[in-house]
């Protein structure tokens, strides 16, 4: 016995050596990064999905169930708050970095090699999907080095340059250089580069050319994929693109690959205060880490799925006057405040302006008030208010947030249905808030305890024996 | 080798047998709950323990780095947003119950036992430590069963019949029983149970009698101990309990012991809005587990620590601007708002009423306002309005929150420091946002993975094999 226990801890030990020196690394990674999700964000989600369940019948999110879970610190090297860019940077790179540089050191001295770029080197293919622009900041941090996350133009160059294998989002924010006219286009230079553009998941499927791929919305305009709640059939989506580029990954990779998957719209949601799609959005979100899921469960040993959020948007409380959350009452939001703003602007612009009457059962149709929601004389008036200044006076000023630039009306009934629904708000950007980090499979267990954000890119890094 | 590797596998199986069956127990647990401390009371106060330092010094907090981290879903079988007699039923019992009600089944039919009781039984010594009175809330879900929380008579005669070894707090809240006054008085019951009852430190140490202790405060007014940042020397603190208790235990013990440990005041800070004092208690609850930590150091092989919340107070938000978070203003508050207040109501019924020079030296001297925070010409008429009111019209009514009636000028003060150190609150009850946990020692990685209040009982008693 005694011998046994003896040749059992060099065993362990043994064990513990391969975990140390690296040979142990994952092939697949995923990386989901929730933008702007806090831990409220996915406690009120996964609220909804017991309550009310999500569009496709779940009534539980896949990822809170994942065995390691933990909190993730997310200052910057600037401030106690993060920006998306320097978190990304932290989470792509493993080093902190001044608010709004993206990809470089604190000082903006030297460019900063990402894991995703150093694993590129080692034969892994790599895929950057994002609902938001390819350019933005989160996806940025994974191949950009640039001063400024507003830079799009050199931003793009970089992800020209950076020879991944799958860019899907919706598209570019600055095709030509603003700065310098005679700078080639982007679409120029990624066809350069090899890269085939297609435009809508129809394109895509019919398409054989399958190595580096951008794959963008049907729609050229958009800065961002649409909300989750406002989209059709034909829109093309996050799971939609975590699905194109997973499939493909599994056809043509070799050595393994790297996938970094934003649900960037949750943090749009948040800055803008509109809960439901907040809701709607992490669902969505989701939904994309179910794929991998089923990934892993036919690659178990080989695989390491990351679900973690850059930084907390809204300050978002679950409570705002007694022991009752409301969530439930977000299932009769149909449209986010984005769409309802558009559609408000729509009636505005009419010959005929729509009465109060026409506005209430506009109101009744979209957020379920007066009919499943029970509105007071007060909070009446308050809508007829904002309803007279915005739409008879035509006083009103839209309401900006980082993101959008919303009808006052839109806002307001927004914000009453967040009230009636018990969420609260502390400010309309991000805040300093630990977020969560969910984990699974391979080396998962190396993410327990307390962690920075730069870990997620470093713990990985010790693992791959990369400096 | 292959043998080696097969000895070796058979040895890990072994092991896990072992922590399977129950035979690995810890002797001496710990369990720390720091009530209404979520994610961002922590983080607050680890900001400000960085940025500014503990009163002894330490430039961070210790449980949040403990080795095991995770987050505990805190709902009650009636709400969403937990009470504090539901969440200590559901963490000292392992069972969920409606709010209010404390120590029994959802429908009160019938009474639960806490894994307290049951290690009791087993022999262990018991401890029972809080900042609040010992028949509140958390403590008393630990040993009494009763329809009501606010029946503190009969939750008191509980106290007195648990046999537990160790009751520190800030003593009884109804010692002679409102609704029965033949009732017997609880000093006297708990005397007739064989305890002995301390009032304060120095009689405490005089004494020789170390068993079945009462520790109270000197003072016999006070439903809690004084918030940390208003104490002197003299005053009865938690740390000092704890030490006490500690102590008495490492004297005593035979077979082993369980202590819960609870912040109680963060709570009532977060209740009323109160920053500073959320950070003061937090740090004064980190003192606390800094003991259990020391003795852990000692019996690392037999030590269990636990450090979780019962739910989080207030919605705090780590935000409410811009991405400075100046929570090292709040280190500027000289004393809490009930503190505050009792100074201002002083003021008020003295023959001068003060001038609005001498409230803003007042001001300056106890928050840092004009001296070392700016205060901007708007905000200081806000304040002089405030004052107009209360001082001079004698108008305005006490702010009434759970535990506090208080001052309005006091609370507009507060308010406009939470402000400016970037602070927000989404509620002045509770909320449903998940909860911390932090743990260490034997056992401890058990915890991992997205926790349930009920799984702090639960997965000792398995280990336990206690039904």
């Amino acid at each position: 016995m005694k011998k046994l226990l003896r040749l059992s801890l060099l065993g362990l030990l043994l064990l513990c050596s391969v975990v140390v020196n690296g040979a142990q690394v994952p092939k697949y990674i995923f990386l989901f990064i929730g933008d702007g999700m806090g831990f409220n964000h996915v406690e009120a989600t996964q609220i909804y999905a017991e309550k009310v369940g999500t569009d496709t019948g779940e009534r539980s999110l896949l990822f809170p169930t994942f065995p390691v879970m933990t909190q993730v610190c997310t200052r910057s090297a600037s401030h106690l708050i993060t920006c998306s860019s320097a978190a990304a940077t932290a989470l792509a790179t493993g080093e902190k970095t001044t608010n709004y540089v993206i990809g470089m050191d604190a000082e903006k001295n030297h460019g900063l090699k990402s894991l995703a770029r150093q694993l590129k080197d080692k034969g892994y293919k790599i895929g950057i999907i994002t609902s938001a622009s390819i350019d933005h900041a989160t996806p940025g941090g994974f191949y950009a080095s640039q001063p400024d996350r507003s830079m799009y133009y050199e931003i793009g160059v970089d992800a020209a340059n950076s020879g991944f294998d799958f860019f899907g989002g919706a598209g570019l924010l600055e095709p030509r250089s603003k700065r310098n006219p005679s700078a080639p286009c982007l679409y120029d230079l990624f066809n350069q580069k090899g890269y085939t553009m297609f435009r809508g998941m129809d394109a895509y499927n019919r398409a054989t050319a399958k190595d580096k791929i951008l794959l963008f919305p049907t729609d050229t305009v958009s800065k961002s994929l649409k909300y989750a709640m406002d989209r059709s059939a034909k829109d093309l989506s996050l799971p939609d693109l975590t699905k194109a580029c997973l499939a493909n990954f599994q056809e043509t990779e070799k050595k393994g690959f790297f996938m970094m998957v934003e649900g960037g719209k949750i943090d749009w949601a948040a800055h803008a205060h509109d809960g439901g799609a907040v809701v709607k959005e992490t669902i969505d979100f989701d939904q994309c880490i179910r794929l991998a899921y089923d990934f892993y469960k036919n690659h178990p040993n080989e695989t390491l799925i990351l679900v973690t959020a850059d930084h907390e948007t809204g300050g978002l409380g679950l409570g705002n006057s007694d022991m009752n959350l409301n969530i439930d009452l977000l299932q009769y939001q149909k449209c986010s405040q984005e769409a309802l703003t558009a559609a408000m602007r729509e009636m505005k612009s009419g010959k005929m302006i729509p009465s109060w009457e026409d506005m209430k059962a506009f109101l009744k149709k979209n957020l379920g008030f007066w009919e499943q929601i029970k509105i007071t004389p007060r909070e009446e008036l308050e809508l007829l208010v904002c309803y007279e200044e915005s739409f008879l006076k035509k006083k009103s000023k839209d309401v900006v947030s980082l993101y959008a630039k919303d009808e006052p009306l839109a806002v307001a009934a927004i914000a009453l249905l967040d009230k009636k629904a018990s969420l609260g708000w502390t400010t309309k950007t991000h805040t300093g808030a630990p977020v969560p980090l969910y984990a699974i499979g391979k080396q998962a267990v190396l993410y327990s305890g307390r962690r920075d954000n730069t870990d997620m890119a470093n713990v990985l890094r010790k693992l791959f024996l990369i400096k």
